[in-house]
């Protein structure tokens, strides 16, 4: 079932926030088997409303708007609702009661600019807002359907949840949308895409292969429409498994650093790290993920050489004979910190991430990582770009995929 | 000059990613005199991308397209964009050169669909994407501009600062945007609106003051057209200043992790991190800026207590009676990191960034900061939001502010 997404407001029009709703809208609608056909980002114009709103409609049964229905002046949705359905705005006694609710739990008096919130389009469905003074609008013309929802992000989402999605999924029969992903590493994705050409011709009708490049690796999706392709998607998903053999590291939508999170917590090991170059960068990504601390132990970050000398216990002849970026010392420092750390697993890095700092032999972008696990120590060097928060986020991914494939084996 | 944006992508539609770029290049453009109409999302279909080019240049002068521009066959933009401006793929030399420079860096072969690349629309002028294998495109019709673009963050960012805006700007005769920022802290923005209410009232007609909330700041902007109003702006600017008093921390349009470096840098001073809760992001931050090296050391990421108490010498017993989280706990972190590292100043953090661990005494959001300048040392708590991702982000912020306010008296 086609749908569309329009967001409304200026501040998405000068780049004041990021449009995290729309995102969040696809993705719920997606799962739920509403199709996405465009989302369009318009300001608080009557006349960009109206035509987003038919342009919309010429592609989609099924509009979702969100934004510009607050109770000041430069709010202007539920007026440009009633223009384009040809309606008069009328006192609603019940939005009023949900609004005088809602001010007497926040214990705050009631203005006449919140009272003007109770006036709705006359020939729509009204759906309370449980969390704010706005209501949710619901118009139908010609099979199609309208929706006006506020665009404070957390009424949107349990609107959506609570009223939207199940409404939808009743009125329109709704197919399933079917999806796999999986995080390849170690390939290029022209080479990836060279080497799945055959299986990708192969495809049953329906099927699509997505290649979704990040910063160290590769995200791949198989997706379908409709339930009744579940067998084969499984199949398919099993074959393409059997062709990346073992660039692959790992099954699922998750970000490295989940993954490894996962994968520690499984086998119930610790980990630290010791970065120069990426300057804690790991440690923080690891980090991001709540309950970290239960396998994450902290980290020595050695920007400076002395620094690798005195708290990571780097030889000053090591970096003298092979160099700060060399194997010999990134295996160094992967040692000291799991030993000063006392953990099973660890992570160092040493490198030139740019602008500057580049020589003949380790031009920017060069970089050596070092894993552990208990006994075993891996070293490699790899060459990951040439601006400087490229390089760093690449060689952050880069060394959690490092680890994690010794931690498969 | 009004411009749209139209990013392509299936992943757009389906929610996997959120349009970070949209929002980027929103803001770059406001800021250099262009007007966003709309942005539209569309996926990688060619319909659905020459419905939304036709729509869009019926409200604007200048589209700027991102995505679709790999070298797999989801990616269909440059295919569309040949059939949209009736003309066909020709082979271009200096677009493989730069591809083969790329790959020679990166240490990969080159394929045949990297070599696809190479061929650009015979009508549109090629702009080199230093940064990547897909080369930027400029078509003219009708006195109109569309502009193709990777879809890849750094890459478009890179091109959009070093070569379309410069270009667009010249082509279209952009009046002078003038503006002064800075950074406020310490005040809620309702509370500085109210301090400023009168200021804003009396700006001059043509003059408009955008009030930019971060995570730990807020970043003010006073702004106005035209040339004609530079002597203007300077007079508001200073009587803005006057008012802002403490509150101000620095002027201009840069992070706090550029104004840090540039004062440690001016001042010939070196700062070395202890963090516990932001697990290395301020790290991270500081060496994210060029050069950064010549004044930052290290850090101590202690994410375990007992990581505290061994590496960064914290007594049991301090944590015992004052609890992790506490001014006793970070002030000890900063002195030992800054002993131990050699540096002239330190900051350390301790707090609990959710989404649990909270208790009644320190709630998810509690944090206390320390910073340390020479023999001084300061020590304050904060409580930062309920997000975990944001908390970290907050804290990282409000750190680097608390030491450069120490560095300013």
């Amino acid at each position: 079932m086609k749908s569309e997404i329009i967001t409304i407001g200026d501040e998405l029009l000068i780049g004041q926030i990021v449009d995290t709703n729309a995102a969040w809208m696809a993705r719920e609608l997606t799962q739920s088997g509403f199709d996405i056909a465009a989302i369009t980002s318009v300001g608080d114009q009557s006349d960009s409303i109206v035509k987003a709103i038919d342009n919309a409609f010429e592609r989609a049964e099924i509009l979702l708007l969100t934004g510009g229905v607050g109770p000041t002046n430069d709010d202007i949705t539920k007026h440009t609702l009633c223009q384009y359905f040809h309606t008069a705005l009328e006192f609603n006694d019940e939005v009023l009661q949900n609004i005088e609710t809602i001010f007497l739990r926040r214990n705050i008096p009631l203005n006449h600019l919140t009272r003007k919130q109770a006036y709705v389009p006359a020939n729509c469905t009204v759906i309370q807002n449980k969390l704010g003074t706005a209501p949710i609008l619901w118009f139908e013309k010609d099979g199609k359907v309208l929706i006006s929802m506020p665009g404070v992000p957390f009424e949107m989402e349990n609107a959506m949840c609570d009223e939207i999605i199940p409404r939808l999924q009743e009125r329109f029969q709704i197919t399933e949308y079917l999806s796999r992903s999986c995080i390849v590493t170690g390939i290029s994705e022209s080479a990836l895409a060279t080497q799945l050409a055959e299986y990708e011709l192969e495809l049953p009708k329906g099927f699509s292969l997505a290649y979704l490049p990040s910063l160290g690796y590769i995200r791949l999706r198989l997706s379908v429409w409709g339930e009744e392709h579940k067998v084969e998607l499984k199949l398919q998903a099993r074959k393409l498994k059997k062709l990346l053999g073992l660039n692959i590291v790992s099954k699922g939508a998750k970000m490295p650093e989940e993954i490894l999170g996962g994968k520690l917590r499984k086998k119930n090991l610790t980990l630290s790290t010791a970065e120069s170059c990426t300057g804690g960068f790991i440690s923080h990504k690891i980090t991001t993920v709540p309950g970290s601390s239960q396998y994450f132990e902290g980290s020595i970050i050695s920007y400076d050489s002395l620094i690798k000398e005195e708290l990571l216990d780097v030889d000053r002849d090591l970096i003298e004979t092979y160099g700060v970026v060399s194997g010999e010392v990134v295996e160094q420092m992967a040692r000291t910190v799991a030993k000063k750390l006392h953990t099973d697993c660890s992570i160092a890095v040493s490198g030139i991430m740019g602008p500057d700092g580049g020589t003949k032999e380790n031009p920017v972008g060069t970089v050596w990582i070092a894993t552990q696990y208990n006994d075993k120590i891996i070293s490699n060097k790899y060459n990951v770009g040439r601006s400087r928060r490229e390089n760093i986020e690449r060689t952050a991914n880069t060394a959690m995929l490092q680890l994690l494939q010794m931690l498969k084996s």
